[in-house]
């Protein structure tokens, strides 16, 4: 019934914004609120009776299956190869659409429908049950499968086949995907922050910076975790101890009611402390769930606070170009003040510099 | 030099349809017109003089390598968070844009663009060598791990570990990533033409379709074999030597000039001579390269032709709702007439009925 409450939700927000109906286009947007998994799509929300979902025929069985499940087995689907065409027809003269993301020409042909904005990115950022036990899933998955590769060996291999052997091991555990494409970055790669694993082999010495993460059920898992091959080096030690403080200090922040902008200068505050703040080049966080990367983006000009059962990560990180680099990336569920309110670590592994032989 | 010559030819296309420049926002559009893969930017293509490429400071680094393997390491790079407020201030008054992709709000900021309609997808269709060598490249891959896979032993496993199998050799075999989801069906399960991989085990009489490509620069592979466990029983051995019938018809037409329509029709009377046209209820084939379905796609309204170096699949298949079904389906490079003008299936491995113990 999950669903079904979520487009009640967003029938609210069309009545407050006076809009008599809302046509959803964004595949995801149209996942979160009918599960409908399919490449092809279209839900017309109206504000005071039920919605309308639309597809063609290679989804008319799986729009049903999945539309059953969601607690949605009574709403009316059209089957159809227009769905613009059909959906033009029956909607009502205030319309309003997802401007942000529908295509000019489709909007054309809507017959130019008011900005609906983010009403349903909106409803994303607070994480309900489903989602919460979807994306712990996604962590543990996440977890478990690096501690098994950290048991090594791991010197000799190139970064390409460790990163291959990780999301052998993320599917074995049972993800059905990979949530995006693995940042393995050795040695002096590791000063690089969206490094693509290459043939280099890894070598004792070497910074080994693994991020990461397991898809389940749709959500995503963003992990980082930084070790070192062999004897660490005072050098590798001081930049991984400073960034682990950096990293805790927004840990400790991820409350509920705290303003974005003060999580934000609270890890920079302590990088500059440290010395390192000029060698953080990356961005410090930002919501995951359907995608890999969405709101609420950490930083200091955001104007939210942040809220219960959002869900977003926590990744400083310092780059030392043609040196090395290290970042420490957990992904944290915002929890209830009323039950302590402190951070949830979904991605629960250790942080210590491992030295691994 | 080979985005070089692309933009080339967009430069062509738009002197041709009287526009000054052309706002590039897909990101396909711009890996295909400059190598670049990140996940932000955007391509100004002024029809007579150098284009303007637009990313952000997270990519600055990976655009200058990309561009100057690209041939293209002359052009401006402007790095800024405001990709369509800085192309905004940058472009001609008569400016063209992407509306079938572009979303709403960025064409209002653009100061609403004409539409540039389907160039650069029109420029896609024909594969230059580069594009070959890659879509080539991914077939070798899908077809080797087929064939290893097929060493068997399959009994027993179940539906998702066989589909986790196949992924596996793909990347093995140098594969940066499948191609799409692999649909792998067993038994009644091949009944469904988009069956997602389940905990059904294989089972000795079952039907096994494997529906699978693999990634390679950029490029798709798309196959499709079904193949029985044990000994095959006759009304399996007679759908799959219809559908075999059926695709050899097709492949046979897929040849420069020929009217996409024809091709379209030559099948279908295949299926409907050996009396199962009624049980072929998906598509015939579509278009591959930086997509797994793009244009053209195989139709008996479409009023084109093949041309050489287009790029295609040929996927007819019987369905039977509760008891199986085969599909049968390759890759397909068009050639040129002048070098006898032979299809040239790049997923070459065979197409019998194979029986796995």
């Amino acid at each position: 019934m999950t669903e079904s409450t979520r487009i009640a939700r967003l029938q609210g927000l069309l009545t407050e914004a006076g809009h008599a109906a809302m046509y959803v286009s964004d595949l995801l947007n149209i996942r979160y609120l009918t599960g409908f998994t399919g490449s092809n799509g279209a839900l017309l929300v109206h504000a005071a009776k039920d919605p309308v979902f639309l597809t063609d025929g290679r989804y008319k069985d799986q729009a049903a299956v999945q539309l059953v499940a969601a607690g949605l087995g009574q709403i009316e689907v059209v089957i159809t190869r227009d769905l613009i065409g059909v959906a033009a027809g029956r909607a009502p003269s205030d319309l309003a659409a997802e401007t942000h993301l529908l295509d000019v020409d489709s909007w054309q042909k809507l017959d130019r429908p008011e900005p609906s904005g983010r009403l349903i990115e909106q409803l994303r950022l607070v994480k309900d049950e489903a989602e919460i036990a979807a994306l712990r899933r996604a962590c543990e998955i996440s977890v478990a499968a690096l501690e098994g590769l950290l048991t090594g060996p791991l010197v000799g291999r190139t970064e390409r086949e460790v990163a291959r052997d990780l999301q052998w091991r993320m599917l074995e555990l049972g993800a059905d995907d990979k949530a995006f494409d693995t940042i393995l970055a050795a040695g002096e790669n590791t000063a690089i922050p969206h490094h693509e694993p290459t043939d280099r082999p890894l070598a004792t010495g070497d910074l080994l910076k693994i991020d990461f993460g397991a898809l389940a059920d749709g959500y995503h898992a963003d992990c980082t975790r930084t070790v070192v091959l062999g004897k660490a080096q005072p050098w590798q030690v001081e930049i991984h101890a400073a960034v682990r403080q950096a990293q805790q200090t927004g840990l400790d922040q991820l409350r509920a009611g705290e303003l974005i902008a003060d999580v934000f200068n609270a890890v920079t505050t302590s990088l500059a402390e440290s010395g390192w703040l000029d060698s953080f080049t990356t961005g410090l966080g930002h919501g995951v769930g359907l995608q890999i990367h969405e709101d609420p983006f950490l930083g200091t000009t955001h104007p939210g606070r942040l809220a219960s059962r959002m869900v977003l990560t926590m990744e400083p990180g310092i780059y030392l170009p043609g040196s090395g680099g290290v970042r420490i990336e957990d992904t944290v569920l915002v929890t209830d003040p009323e039950h302590g309110g402190e951070p949830d670590v979904l991605t629960d592994t250790t942080k210590e510099l491992l030295e691994i032989h």
